[in-house]
């Protein structure tokens, strides 16, 4: 069986706002078993949602919906979804007071507006929303089965995951299961080449997301059991850590800087960092992690040399004969921050972001970090590809890889 | 008239990536002038592109298609272009020799893969790709122009503005014309009211994005020429600037940190930030600038309180008497970190980002923010709504507009 997604709403079709709630359920399907093999967004026009859906409906067993059940008259799509199943609208009681409920809570009265979100094709399926005042729905429409969800992405992906799973793991007669396996270090190309004929090999598929500058490898099974699909997933997954060796640093959904902040974490150690280059970057990604406050103390950002003396105490004179990107100057900031704030380890960046301010000798992209510890310091330097900001991001994951490769 | 967005790829119904191009091409078609009413995605597959090809084409004037131009055995599209147009496929001599070139430039000799990429339907137009290897196509398909373009993003957008958007001013018979508004500090549902009636008495649209915490107000016009357009827009965009006052920093498409960079660098001031709850964020908007190490001195990440000291200057008795999250620590931290780094404006941060760490008194979402000048300090606090990473980012940006206010 196929299943298409169904986005529905003019700001999309306008290109107001980025559509992750398709890539979001795409991928959910895939995830689950089904082949999604169409992902359209129409306007909020009543000829043209009534065409797709029964366009959609015709050509597919599940279709899957998001968008135009909120309560302005371009909220469409239940009316649109009745005529196409040929059914009329019911108001159903308990929506209703549950919405009057909801609005009661926040001061406001219920509106007509509100009303109409209390309407249901008859014979549809409620699903409720516990986190906002719009039902989804299902109902049958031709052979296929579809379901109807708001386009607020917290409120689709909740109902999605609560009301619409449950019932598509029945739906899907070989279930497929998947591992997803993080790396850093290696370019995609060469993760492709280092994985080619592992699919048909292994009877799996291999999906590749590049979260700059990570890659997840997903490793998808598909099986007559749960069990027997995750069993040929595992095996296949240990021949991608097998070929990927040490870029495989974890499996799930954690970054990098989670995954080391894991480590320092259960390690009880704790980090400071220097940084010149990548301009508060490196603190970033680890204070987006709530709880970073157990292991990060804090760091340095020092785009200017005197603030790199005034701050993390690196001599000016080493600053004049080495240039402020370089080896001499990395050491420097790691083992400045790290006696400064007192850390176990010490991180420091320093490098040509750019666009401007390469040389010859020092071009654009040149990276160097240092990772000080009581046993000494590290040193490392690469010349990082890519724009102003990839190269950023790429010498804050090389430096978060360094501490990994490090514990 | 209306036109579609088509994107070919597989990759896209499994959810492996986010279609920006899709946004990027309905968005680019609307501010021209046209009306984007379908964005579709369908699988590398053979008979469901053609019946895509063959329904758009149908139903639109103008269909705008990406991916599936590579030189893999699943880069159909441009097979199926030639069979919906009723044509055979012709190698063009000038595009093979051009792929030729480029791949030698790479070390790399001419396989028949990429050969396949200089056959284009017969009749074709063919559209340069000086970032790649594959070029674009335009082509007739029953009542439609269609373009088809690479799916890499950076070749699909420089072939997009260099040889398809010229052409399609010709086709829109009202040309468009837009202007954005940058806005900060008022709630989305806010700047709605206010802006209310405004379409209908100045003849525009008004489109709104949400790029938290700013919003984007998009005024769009359609008019008998282009000049008239944005005469109209202009009109408009004065009215929206007077009924939303202040709170409109600038027009285009410079983000409030750049806006106050911009500021900075005018006037040759320096600037310097203490950070303890955005924890290097509003450094990292800073640098992420390029050119910013003209204004941006440095900043102190200081996540421990033992680093707001060792850094910062701030005294441990003002830290146990008032507490971390406080204006007094603000100030300390703001004029720490300015008189530390010798810098014109100092800037600071102390909250609560949760999810943690709240209390009655001092809820999650707690903000205090600070700006130090040779004129005095102000002190700023409120309770910001959202998650960890949206109430970091709305106190960074009430920052940065403290100083644009300032300024």
């Amino acid at each position: 069986m196929t299943a298409a997604v169904l986005c529905i709403g003019t700001e999309l079709t306008r290109g107001e706002l980025l559509n992750s709630n398709a890539t979001w359920l795409a991928e959910s399907l895939t995830r689950i078993g089904l082949e999604v093999t169409a992902v359209d967004c129409v306007d909020d026009d009543r000829g043209r949602i009534e065409a797709y859906l029964r366009r959609l409906s015709g050509e597919h067993q599940l279709l899957v919906c998001t968008g135009g059940l909120g309560p302005t008259t371009d909220d469409i799509t239940t009316e649109c979804a009745a005529r196409v199943a040929g059914v009329g609208l019911v108001r159903d009681a308990d929506s209703l007071s549950q919405i009057e409920a909801r609005l009661a809570r926040f001061g406001v009265k219920l509106a007509a507006s509100n009303a109409k979100q209390a309407d249901f094709p008859m014979g549809a399926r409620i699903l409720p929303n516990p986190n906002g005042t719009a039902p989804g729905f299902s109902v049958r429409l031709g052979g296929a089965t579809a379901y109807f969800m708001p386009g607020v992405p917290a409120e689709m992906k909740s109902m999605f995951e609560a009301s619409i799973e449950p019932d598509l793991a029945a739906l899907v007669s070989e279930p497929r299961r998947q591992i997803v396996l993080r790396c850093f270090g290696l370019p995609e190309s060469e993760v492709n080449d280092r994985l080619s004929g592992l699919e048909s090999a292994f009877g799996v598929t291999i999906g590749y997301r590049a979260s700059l500058p990570e890659i997840e490898v997903k490793v998808l099974a598909q099986a007559a059991s749960s069990d027997a699909a995750l069993a040929v997933a595992r095996r296949a997954a240990d021949e991608v850590r097998a070929r990927l060796g040490d870029h495989v640093y974890g499996e799930g959904f954690g970054s990098l800087p989670e995954h080391v902040g894991g480590l320092l974490a259960e390690r009880g150690l704790t980090l400071a960092i220097g940084e010149s280059c990548t301009g508060g970057l490196a603190a970033e990604l680890v204070t987006r992690i709530a709880g970073s406050s157990r292991y990060f103390l804090g760091a340095a950002v020092v785009y200017a040399n005197s603030a790199k003396t005034e701050l993390l105490g690196v001599p000016p004179a080493l600053i004049a004969e080495h240039g402020a990107v370089s080896a001499a100057v990395a050491r420097a900031m790691a083992e400045g921050v790290r006696t400064r704030l007192g850390a176990d380890l010490g991180l420091a960046f320093t490098g040509i972001a750019g666009p401007d301010g390469g040389t010859p000798e020092k071009p654009v992209g040149l990276v160097h970090w240092a990772l000080a510890t009581a046993s000494g310091t590290q040193l490392r330097e690469r010349v990082l590809s890519g724009r102003r900001l990839d190269i950023r991001r790429r010498a804050a994951f090389a430096g978060f890889d360094l501490i990994r490769r490090s514990l």
